[in-house]
């Protein structure tokens, strides 16, 4: 399933998507206790279904199982995707936990040796925006750079979670666009806050529930700035996989539903290019995650 | 006003601080709307209370003024300070942004020279804790320190903030014991994970509002292990103040309502005492500011 926040007419709402057609989800639980006699009933802010996923999943499976079967009485609640304004399908994790120098081909670019165990830095979450928002290049930096990532949603509270077990605690997967000022990242040593400037986490467009996606670890990831392709590579090259890293982390802390995880950046990202690429105003910013979608961003 | 989370007989309240004696919030303002024929609200959560003080804190002061005027009409919402449990104020801060070597003593026992700007890492809010609570040692680090804190909790959204309306955007203050796993966060070069362990940031006992600072660049701060004064200071001593700080990170970042800054540690932290100090299972850490409070918290 492909959840999304988006907004139409000044209202947000939360949503299903289905190739080109958005599902109004709360209009869709009103039709469904109408026409069944039921009394369902679901929020209508994404992060809060995430958060209360074992109560609020069975009703959204339940509802869509319903819906498949009577699109005809759903019209109301049906938008076209170009009708509607994409937001940032959740807005306040718990935490944004990053991995950095996680591709194999990332660390060959920058001439370092592979980690032997997960490097990991913050994002505040305050600088996460949605596709249809743009990346604002702050004053003080003159290296703003882009990184096209896998992230992963946590759905369940765990703590010492194994690897065998870990997949149980994903919700599911979005992209995030982990925008970084290099200059001041490196300057600061400590990444956090060249990482968290306003606008420098793009994510969405839309939230994969993980039963959509087989495996992924097997999953193409490209980015093209101006439609000059810049980054191209498959989640098989992660050197520590999903279930390493959740597991690895939560020896120390615990994870908590919403929680996102951005696994790492491929080769090919602006400051380690000769001569080296930063994003300027008026550059747009797009990658594409096979299964997971499309995050595209205008620069400003 | 000295703001507080608190648990009695299972049920987690607000509550307002005077001397030995704690005040239910909720019951203080059922009380006043019953003898007032009023029907003001207030929530039981006070994240929320700060999230949304332009809207609570005219209640609650209301409320407050008039319970200073009636305490014989609310003993039956006057808790005894040793019957309650504290808990964390605040458990769901935005941002926890941490400020390093910004004490000049701090900077000398580590002989480094003091920073030409505000050194700023993170911690995930995973890891609060509240006074009554204990700093559990993890099992993959032998290097546990402790680090007093002056925590400023943010009141009002803002971005570009003057260093002259800094103070404006200030909700109050508590303490924040600043743990950190020194292997872990010399060894990863990122400071995040050896500072994010779950229980490694006990805070409170409680919320001070701003007002009841008159500066709080002029509090006594100390630490003691044992009763063994290992930290004493005082915040004069702080390299970056805290209008500076808000003014300097809100060029990058919006500060929203919640957001917590740890803004240092004195000297005195055990890696760089000689002979080390880590803390150890059975250890007490006791941290005290000058009109803030104390918080008290066992380890093992």
């Amino acid at each position: 399933m492909k959840l999304l926040t988006f907004q139409h007419q000044e209202q947000q709402r939360v949503g299903i998507q289905e190739k080109e057609n958005v599902y109004d989800l709360v209009a869709l639980v009103e039709q469904f206790n109408k026409e069944n006699d039921e009394n369902l009933s679901i929020s209508n802010d994404l992060d809060r279904i995430v958060v209360q996923n074992s109560k609020t999943m069975p009703t959204i499976q339940k509802v869509w199982e319903w819906v498949k079967e009577n699109k005809y009485a759903v019209s109301n609640a049906t938008y076209s995707l170009e009708d509607i304004k994409v937001l940032a399908p959740v807005r306040r994790p718990g935490k944004v936990v990053c991995v950095g120098n996680n591709y194999m081909d990332h660390c060959m670019e920058q001439n370092v040796e592979p980690p032997k165990k997960p490097m990991i830095f913050s994002k505040w979450a305050s600088c996460i925006v949605g596709p249809d928002d743009a990346i604002e290049l702050p004053t003080d930096s003159v290296q703003v750079d882009y990184e096209a990532e896998l992230a992963v949603v946590i759905g369940k509270k765990g703590k010492n979670i194994t690897e065998e077990e870990a997949m149980d605690y994903v919700f599911g997967y979005t992209i995030m666009n982990d925008v970084s000022a290099r200059d001041v990242q490196f300057e600061d040593v400590q990444w956090v806050r060249g990482k968290s400037y306003d606008t420098f986490a793009p994510i969405g467009p839309v939230l994969v529930t993980k039963e959509e996606i087989e495996d992924p670890h097997k999953l193409d990831i490209k980015l093209d700035v101006n439609g000059e392709r810049l980054q191209d590579s498959n989640t098989k090259h992660l050197i520590f996989n999903i279930p390493f890293i959740i597991s690895y982390l939560s020896k120390g802390f615990t994870f908590e539903p919403g929680d996102i995880i951005a696994t790492g950046t491929p080769h090919g990202v602006g400051v380690f290019r000769d001569p080296q690429v930063f994003l300027k105003s008026g550059d747009t910013c797009r990658i594409e995650i096979e299964n997971v979608g499309v995050l595209e961003n205008t620069v400003r």
